[in-house]
C-alpha cells in the first residue's frame, strides 16, 4: 500500500485545522491605510459619546417647564441670552424665562433641558437674536431633542473587538476615538503552488494537451480577498527532490503554503510522495466531501500546508472550507467558520453521492425567501461557474440527491468578514 | 428667500445623477495586481475550453462499443497501446480492441470515445502497461468521462463583460486565456471634505463642544471599498471664499468630490452659499428621504460634487444611494443601483415620516426566510450602528410605519459588486 488514508468528515477536518491556530503578530498602520485590515486591539471608549449634551435640532435651548401650555395661538415669550454655534461652549446657564439660540450638534447649556426646533418658534424684534425675545409655540417635554451624555457609547464600553475588518463603521469609531494609527494583524504571506505537467504559465502559447495555470490566480484572488498577501509561485515540477526543497523553503519563508493538485492516487501524484517523507505533521488526507476528497493538510513548525485537489472546483471549495477559516483565525477573527443559511433549492440535484457534495451556487431572495441554485455546471473540472458563485449548496450524502423546492444548507461566500 | 429647493424622489435623484456618467479611462495592470479592480475590456474566448477532448478520469481511453456486455464476471480484454500522462499528446489512434492508459485531464486519443475509470479495470500481466492487456469490467456509453472540446466555453464566446470586479472566478478565466496583463478602469480619485466648526482632526485632544471628524474616514472606507482612491482632505472652514477656492481646486484635481455637512438651512451652512454662486450645474438639492433630505448634488466640467448631509447616518445612506451607484458607473458596471431584496421586518418601526426612511439594518436568514432589523438605534446622528449594517431597510412614507412581521424592501450593502 502506497499510503494510508483515514476518511474524516468536513467538520472534523475543520476542527483539526483550527486546533493549530497561530495568530499573526500586530503592526501599526495609519487609520487611512487600515481599511480592509483586521483590528489587533480592542477599542474601548475613553470618553462617552456624545461627551456633552448635544442638540439634535436647530432651534432654542429652553427649560421645558417654561413651555407649558404654549401653542401657536398662545405662545410663551422667553429672553434670548446667547447664541451657541456648533463647536463652541455656552457661557451662560439658562434660567427660567430664558432661552439660548442653538445649532444642531451644539452644546446644550446648563439649565436647559429641551431644544425646540426653529420652525416652532418665532423670534420677535428681528429673529430671536441675543438680547431680544423669542416666541415658543409648542409645549416641550424634558429631554426633547437633547442627546444625553453617553447616549450612543458609554465611557469604558468596548466598542470594537479585535479581529473585526475595518470598514466604514469601524473607521468612523476609530476616528471618533482619536486613533490616527491603529494596530492591525500583519497580513499573512501565502505561497501558492500548482502541480501538474500539463500546466503552462499564463503568458505561454497554448499547445495541445496543455492548459494554462489558472488555479494559482484563482487562489491568489481568494487569498487577497481574505486579507492576506498571495505569492504566486512557479508550477511545481514532477520531481520529488525539487518539490521537497521548494516546499520546505516556502514553509520557512512564507506564513502559509497552498498547493493544488498532486494529492490523489494517480501515478504522478508527487505530493502524495512528499507527504510520506514529510517532517511535518499531517492532520488529514481524506475528507468525506465532493469535490476534493483527497484534500491533505499538515502543519510544520507552526506553518500550515494546505494541499488542495487540482480541479478548479475542488480547489475553490477546499479554500472556502479549510483555508479561509484558518486565515480568519490568523487574523484574530473569533467566528472562523463561514456563516450558514437555509435556502430553497430551485433546481433539483439528483446526483447522489457517498459523501456530502458542496455545489457552487448563487443566491437570490424572492418574496422574502432565500432561493439557491447551482451557479453553473458543477463538474469539479469546470472553472467558469466560479465567477457567478456566492454560496456553497450542501447536498447531503446519500443516493437520493435533493428535489427542487427542498431546503438545503447554504454556506455564504464573498462576505469579507 | 435664501435659496429654492425642489423636492424630488430618491429614484428621480438617482436618475439625474446617472444621466451624467463619465466613465474612467482604462489602464493596463498585471493579472496579479488586478484583483478587486474592474475589467475595462470584454474577455472573449480565443479558444474553446477545453481545447482538446479531456479525460475526466484516471483510467483507460477505449471505444465504447468494445465494452458492450462487459461485467466484472465477464470482462472484455483490450490491448494497451500507449500511456497518456496529462500534458502530453497521444501518438496513436485507438482502434477496435485497443485501449490507452490515460490520466485525469489528459488528451483523449483519436478513435477513443469513452474513459473507463481505473477501478473498473484490472490490468493483466502487471497493471495494464503498454504492450500488455487490460480487463474492462463495465459497459461504457459513448462520451462517458470525456469532456468534449468547448464543453465549458465555446470559442468566440464572451466570457467576461467590462465592469466586472476581478475576483477568484474572473482571475481563473483571465489566466486560462493568457491575460498576464489586463485592462482595468483607472480608480477614480475622490476628495472627501467635512464641514463644521465643531470638527477636530483625529489626532486632536477632545474639548467640550467639539467632536473629531469621523465622517471623512467613514466615507474614505466606503470609497476604497467601492474601488476608488479616497483622499481625506482638511475640514472646510466657515469662510465662503476659502470654501470656493478649495472645492473648485478639488473639482479640478480629483475625479469626484464628496462633502458632508453644511447643506441644510442653518445660519452657518456654507455649502448652501457655495452652491448659490457655483459655476457648475446643480442636479438637485432636496430629496424625499430620511435621513439626508438636504442632500445636494451637482456636476462641473464633468466632475460630480456630492454634498451629503452632515449626520453620520445621513452621510452613510447618501453614499450608498447616490455616490456608490455613480462610482459603479465610472468603473464600467452596467448594474449601477444596489440590489434589492424583500425581507420580513423583525422589529416594528412605528415612526411614521412624510418621506421614505432608509434605516440601517442587518439581515439574517431563518429557515429560508430573510429577516431584517435595525442595526442599532437609527437616529441619523448615531454612527455606532454603521459597523453592524449590511442593508438598508426602506420604510415607506406615511404616518403608520411598519409593524413587526411585515415585508419591507431591503437594499443590500457590502456586496462589493
Amino acid at each position: 500500500m502506497r499510503f494510508y488514508r483515514e476518511l474524516i468528515q468536513v467538520e472534523e477536518a475543520q476542527k483539526r485545522i483550527l486546533a493549530h491556530m497561530n495568530r499573526q503578530p500586530a503592526e501599526e498602520v495609519a487609520l487611512s491605510e487600515s481599511f480592509g485590515r483586521r483590528l489587533a486591539e480592542p477599542v474601548t471608549a475613553d470618553h462617552p459619546v456624545p461627551h456633552f449634551r448635544r442638540s439634535g435640532m436647530d432651534g432654542y435651548a429652553i427649560i421645558a417647564a417654561d413651555s407649558i401650555g404654549a401653542t401657536p395661538e398662545k405662545p410663551v415669550e422667553l429672553d434670548v441670552i446667547e447664541s451657541i454655534p456648533s463647536g463652541t461652549v455656552p457661557v451662560h446657564e439658562v434660567k427660567p424665562g430664558q432661552a439660548a439660540r442653538i445649532m444642531t450638534g451644539a452644546f446644550v447649556p446648563d439649565g436647559a433641558n429641551a431644544v425646540i426646533m426653529l420652525e416652532m418658534t418665532n423670534g420677535m424684534d428681528g429673529a430671536g437674536r441675543v438680547g431680544e425675545r423669542v416666541l415658543i409655540k409648542r409645549q416641550m417635554a424634558a429631554g426633547e431633542n437633547v442627546t444625553p451624555v453617553g447616549c450612543e457609547i458609554r465611557e469604558g464600553e468596548t466598542v470594537l473587538e479585535p479581529g473585526r475588518v475595518i470598514r466604514a463603521g469601524e473607521a468612523a469609531i476609530l476616528a471618533a476615538f482619536g486613533y490616527d494609527t491603529i494596530k492591525v494583524y500583519r497580513q499573512p504571506r501565502v505561497a501558492i503552488f500548482a502541480t501538474g505537467s500539463e500546466l503552462l504559465a499564463v503568458k505561454d502559447m497554448l499547445v495541445p494537451g496543455k492548459i494554462r495555470n489558472s488555479n494559482s490566480y484563482m487562489l491568489a484572488a481568494l487569498v487577497k480577498e481574505a486579507g492576506a498577501v498571495p505569492l504566486v509561485m512557479p508550477v511545481l515540477p514532477d520531481d520529488l527532490n525539487m518539490v521537497t526543497k521548494t516546499l520546505d523553503d516556502a514553509l520557512r519563508d512564507a506564513d502559509m503554503v497552498i498547493t493544488t493538485g498532486g494529492v490523489s492516487v494517480g501515478d504522478k501524484d508527487v505530493l502524495v510522495d512528499y507527504f510520506q517523507q514529510w517532517k511535518g505533521t499531517m492532520l488529514f488526507n481524506k475528507v468525506a466531501m465532493r469535490p476534493g476528497s483527497p484534500t491533505t493538510v499538515g502543519i510544520c513548525n507552526g506553518k500550515m500546508l494546505f494541499s488542495l485537489s487540482g480541479n478548479p472546483g475542488a480547489s475553490y471549495v477546499g479554500f472556502e472550507l479549510f483555508v479561509r477559516p484558518y486565515l480568519r483565525g490568523m487574523l484574530g477573527q473569533t467566528e472562523k467558520l463561514p456563516q450558514e443559511w437555509t435556502g430553497i433549492l430551485d433546481a433539483g440535484y439528483d446526483k447522489g453521492s457517498a459523501y456530502p457534495r458542496y455545489v457552487r451556487g448563487s443566491m437570490s431572495v424572492v418574496d422574502g425567501r432565500l432561493h439557491v441554485k447551482p451557479a453553473g455546471p458543477d463538474k469539479s473540472s469546470i472553472m467558469v461557474s466560479i465567477k457567478d458563485t456566492d454560496c456553497l449548496i450542501v447536498i447531503p450524502a446519500g443516493g437520493r440527491g435533493v428535489r427542487p423546492g427542498e431546503k438545503v444548507r447554504v454556506i455564504r461566500l464573498n462576505t469579507n468578514d
